[in-house]
């Protein structure tokens, strides 16, 4: 019997799909192993290739665009939003518009061609992580935006164009669908409970504890009850915060080992997949984070959305959470 | 600039990228001429590999699970839900789970293997339609389920498993996600107008012309303004008109000509790309539909969703509509 289940933050149901379980090697295989190191615009003696810095990583006694950097933040040359100019909006009968401004940046997470992040030194992933809270505090300063969006397309798959290793930053000026209804959800929740919704998950999860993949100090990594794809995970601190921006040096090392860890666990036992994260934190300027929790969530790319899933919002998972936990935390 | 626009029903922001805007020649092709007709389980003769019959149009002389049918319906031997037993509820801590209680068929909307649905005649094509009310109608007799999907994946890059032309019905035990939303911001738009927010989306759609593909007496087909796909077109009664079940002989006969004409000229346009349609209609037993308004939603798959979409729900739109619906129209 196939079994429906309900996420409780957002009320989205998902379908366990029962009769067609799949386990790791039931998914198709994809080639992530990077190759064309001659032409790559990321590497280092190619800044000029790239539009100037915006932010780095590198010794205090080399210049920006130059060579020595350990990370390094470039806009991005095919912006999907405009960073110039002023933020219109305007009614138009029935519908809305605004201008498209926002700020879209890429994230070069190390010089080496041939590493991808599960590669990293403990130090070089560590300041990927701090060049993101970098980022994110320096866009949060613009105020015409509401919201900064830090993601990564590992593998051509999942969307990545460029395979030599990096994420994207995008400052909204809205804030976007999913996360507003992850903020009603958790508000509702609050209302009824006056506790934190995903500070409650995480309570049942140390309860349940066949969903948790790994832990440290500071951060709890599991498969969600509801998830929408195989294998979904998420990474979020153990103790209430609402906002990324306000982790310390000590949190943010904690960090970097969690998410390196997991993403070592997920290319090892689905054989290299193409994956995205993203990170859900509390929009910009919304002082009041009572209910929400920022977090990372994990989407390794196996299947393939169809009609149903689109016209529905209801995913169809092969995987239960607590067998993807348990391949992950086994590994 | 790229231009935001907001969807007036779920509220739904989306970017139209004008920087690197697309024509029809710039996405990847797909191959969907049918090949296999020698192992199909969908042709006449090979009735005994489906399941049996639980609708068909065919003579009245003629034999369930025997050939001689023009549209034959059966359960999906791959169901994601499960036809019998009982709907059961439970609470499961902060998350909620349930039977997976519902209905999967499959509909067969013709005998000719080498048929798409824009190849059939307009009585076959009409057929297809008539089935689709018929099992509707049918299934919404069963008070365990509360709503019913009717969808189309056609190619297997939209996810059609197997090529013979055929539609799924899904009967779920709870209203799905992306259809809620759409009630929910209907029934908001009804509150502060007291109008339906799709027939003010026709009347704008007439008075601006430019997103209009075509029309017949009954249904307008149209581009819509905040799209999240690349020639999304969505096929709607011109009529206020709630629900699909109560559509009439007259109307059906139109709705399977404009349903084939919009393929025609996707086909047409974008190069026999695989597809994706569906149809949103009220809940079952939802008496009061004066905020809603039933369609269908056809999405050419051109473009792949990639993680900034996921974690956002905010999607990046190569083509803006007018010029999608230019296409469309003068082909």
């Amino acid at each position: 019997m196939p079994e429906l289940r309900r996420d409780p933050v957002v009320g989205r149901w998902v379908i366990i799909d029962t009769e067609h379980t799949k386990g790791p090697s039931d998914f198709p295989k994809s080639d992530n192993t990077p190759t064309r190191q001659a032409i790559c615009p990321f590497c280092p003696g190619r800044e000029y290739q790239t539009p100037n810095e915006v932010g780095a990583v590198r010794p205090s006694h080399s210049l920006a665009n130059t060579p020595g950097w350990l990370v390094r933040t470039v806009p991005n040359k095919f912006p999907v939003l405009s960073c110039g100019g002023f933020l219109q909006k305007e009614g138009y009968g029935v519908y809305d518009q605004m201008t498209g401004i926002g700020a879209h940046e890429v994230l070069i997470e190390n010089p080496d061609h041939d590493k991808a992040l599960v590669d990293l030194t403990k130090d070089e992933m560590q300041a990927v992580i701090s060049q993101y809270q970098e980022r994110f505090r320096q866009l949060s300063r613009d105020s015409r935006f509401k919201y900064i969006m830090i993601f990564k397309n590992f593998g051509s798959s999942a969307g990545a164009t460029v395979e030599h290793t990096h994420s994207q930053i995008i400052a909204l000026p809205m804030v976007p669908k999913t996360v507003l209804e992850e903020l009603k959800g958790a508000e509702y929740y609050y209302q009824q409970h006056g506790r934190c919704v995903f500070c409650d998950m995480i309570s049942q999860e140390y309860q349940d504890k066949e969903r948790i993949v790994m832990e440290n100090n500071s951060f709890l990594a599991f498969c969600p009850y509801a998830p929408r794809y195989a294998f979904e995970t998420w990474i979020i601190p153990k103790g209430h915060s609402p906002d990324f921006a306000e982790r310390d040096g000590a949190i943010s090392a904690h960090l970097a080992q969690i998410l390196q860890d997991v993403l070592i666990k997920v290319k090892k036992v689905l054989a290299d997949p193409s994956y995205n994260y993203y990170l859900h934190t509390v929009p910009l300027g919304q002082a009041n984070g009572a209910h929400y929790h920022w977090h990372i969530e994990i989407i390794p790319k196996l299947t393939r959305s169809v009609g149903f899933e689109w016209g529905t919002g209801l995913h169809i998972v092969p995987t239960f959470p607590q067998e993807a936990a348990r391949f992950l935390r086994e590994s």
